[in-house]
């Protein structure tokens, strides 16, 4: 693994795409993806209706923490990948963002998580029983949704994703505190806690829009490795990014006790007494701002970072060569617009 | 309301039916269910094994913590009735036991619960973390395993009671501590977290044996008043029962700030000053053994306790009414059994 030239604290610099082209293929994305935007988030608000008050209150508020919809556009875009027109895929893609609801919010219990995207969590708001039984809600309903579609191989495919899913949240907790974590079994874990779902709205895609078994195989190994690299740059921003741009503190994986990638990586590249002191601080009960400033710097002059991001762009070329089988189009532009931007973004 | 015969601190005795032919009854269901018992908890062990050995440890912890099987046997008579004869009945009926032990292990994360059923609460041991996850596993493969079943009707029938029953659990956390709850919100409420699945697995079981729409009707019926009477006698016995019958100590429901039907009764029949002193000890820290004695009694004297036993045996006539369309046969009288047992039960 090669140093990179920064200096320690300073975040590395991403080779190759200058910032103003950065801009460029966001700007052209949000252009593209704004009708589907505005479908989705009509569609979000309708089915948030229920007869119990409290689930649409928390329900909103964690699906208007600024996500970015990822999910239900690629699952949008996989069906028109396959040549899909019409407008039923709307409330079918609205399942993969419950889904995701669902998960952020046992998560916030999982981690006492404080924050969410610059905002207070739900659970400090409204507490862990509601965010607990919310999460539920959303869950069920993303079921019965997709129950509402007919179609038993999609079922298949979304009950097997959100099985392994949180087969992945439970290896995950268990192995949190612990630093010996080996670089396959994170990716194992991020493969369960963030791949699978993003794999499966792909693949579901796929299968809604009526893609034979090519269409369905290369649009699941397409999300698999988006899934992958999206995770690893969001770990590796967790290094990173400021507070303001990320919308959460930096730093927050390490205090939750998770090993992701960067770290990992600093702990087998790292000197011994570098690694002691890794060791020591990761161990320890509360860990200060001076002593994450001094693990990222570690973590920086092992390469850690670099590492994670160049792994992450493996991932994206992996999933834009799965796309081959399909033909130039526009929707296809904008799903390999969609995978770089997942490398470049800073927030 | 009559005013019934017993005196203050003492249970309420059930009228008709005598101890030794609660014992006969009792003897006659457990010997016909056995061999189903036994097919049920082999399934089960076999289907807790996962790749996360935390998700078993956890799952057969709540899954053995004495519970009696009620929903997955439902489902395998229900079939049965309908002629089904076979042994793919059984996997299929873990998932009722499967949702049921999902929604007691985030109960207890909502009800701060210590014990369950005289043993420690799964989160005590495990923590809430690890008990929020497990239970989103419990669910996940539950929806996994009814999938494998390829019956798009069973699964929409499922789907729909497990998104009212977490409504449910909302509605019943919003009005969590407040007194003012009527018999017909608290019926609503008892409807979905409990009737609702038990009516499911009767329903299911009808689809699943290949009843028509007129078998159906009768089996889903029959689930919603055992279900209904299952509860009512449940919250009837958080004022009756010694901690060692019940497995839980009595008074749980008031001191987590549940106002059940008993409580409600004695809110309507009261004196004022009684009303009032009920009141302020409901909105009290801490509800003392004292004070629990205390509104034990107001709800004896009330007629609460018997009210309530009285609307339970109402549902249970009107169960076993529901089943009138099938002949008379070994299965029938078990599930009539069965009706009355929930009844009788002290546990």
């Amino acid at each position: 693994m090669d140093q990179i030239s920064t200096l320690p604290g300073e975040s590395p610099v991403l080779p190759k795409l200058f910032q103003p082209e950065i801009e460029d293929i966001k700007e052209r994305i949000l252009v593209r993806i704004r009708p589907d935007l505005e479908r989705i988030e009509t569609e979000m608000n309708r089915l948030l209706t229920t007869s119990v008050p409290l689930i649409s209150v928390v329900g909103r508020y964690i699906l208007r923490s600024g996500g970015k919809r990822l999910r239900p556009l690629l699952m949008i875009l996989s069906a028109r990948l396959c040549g899909y027109r019409g407008n039923r895929d709307v409330p079918l893609s609205v399942v993969f963002e419950f889904l995701h609801a669902a998960s952020l919010l046992h998560d916030d219990v999982v981690d006492h998580a404080e924050l969410r995207r610059s905002k207070p969590a739900a659970n400090t708001i409204w507490g862990n029983p509601a965010v607990v039984l919310v999460g539920d809600f959303l869950y069920s309903k993303a079921i019965l949704m997709t129950v509402g579609y007919d179609n038993m191989r999609i079922l298949e495919v979304l009950s097997q994703a959100t099985t392994l899913m949180s087969e992945g949240e439970v290896l995950q907790m268990v192995r949190s505190d612990d630093l010996e974590v080996e670089e396959k079994e994170y990716l194992e874990i991020i493969t369960r806690k963030t791949a699978v779902l993003i794999s499966a709205a792909c693949h579901i895609g796929a299968i809604f829009g009526g893609g034979g078994a090519e269409e369905e195989s290369a649009l699941r190994s397409f999300g698999l490795s988006l899934g992958l690299a999206f995770q690893l740059i969001d770990d590796a921003l967790d290094y990173m990014g400021s507070p303001n741009e990320l919308g959460k503190p930096v730093g927050n994986d390490l205090r939750e006790g998770k090993a992701t990638l960067p770290l990992i990586c600093a702990l087998m590249n790292g000197r011994s007494a570098e690694k002691n002191r890794l060791r020591e601080i990761f161990s320890g009960e509360e860990i200060t701002q001076e002593a994450f400033d001094e693990i990222r710097n570690l973590v920086i002059r092992s390469g850690g970072i670099e590492y994670t991001q160049r792994l992450a762009m493996e991932y994206v070329q992996k999933a834009k060569a799965a796309l081959h089988i399909f033909p130039s189009n526009p929707t296809k532009t904008l799903l390999c617009d969609m995978a770089d931007y997942v490398i470049y973004r800073r927030v």
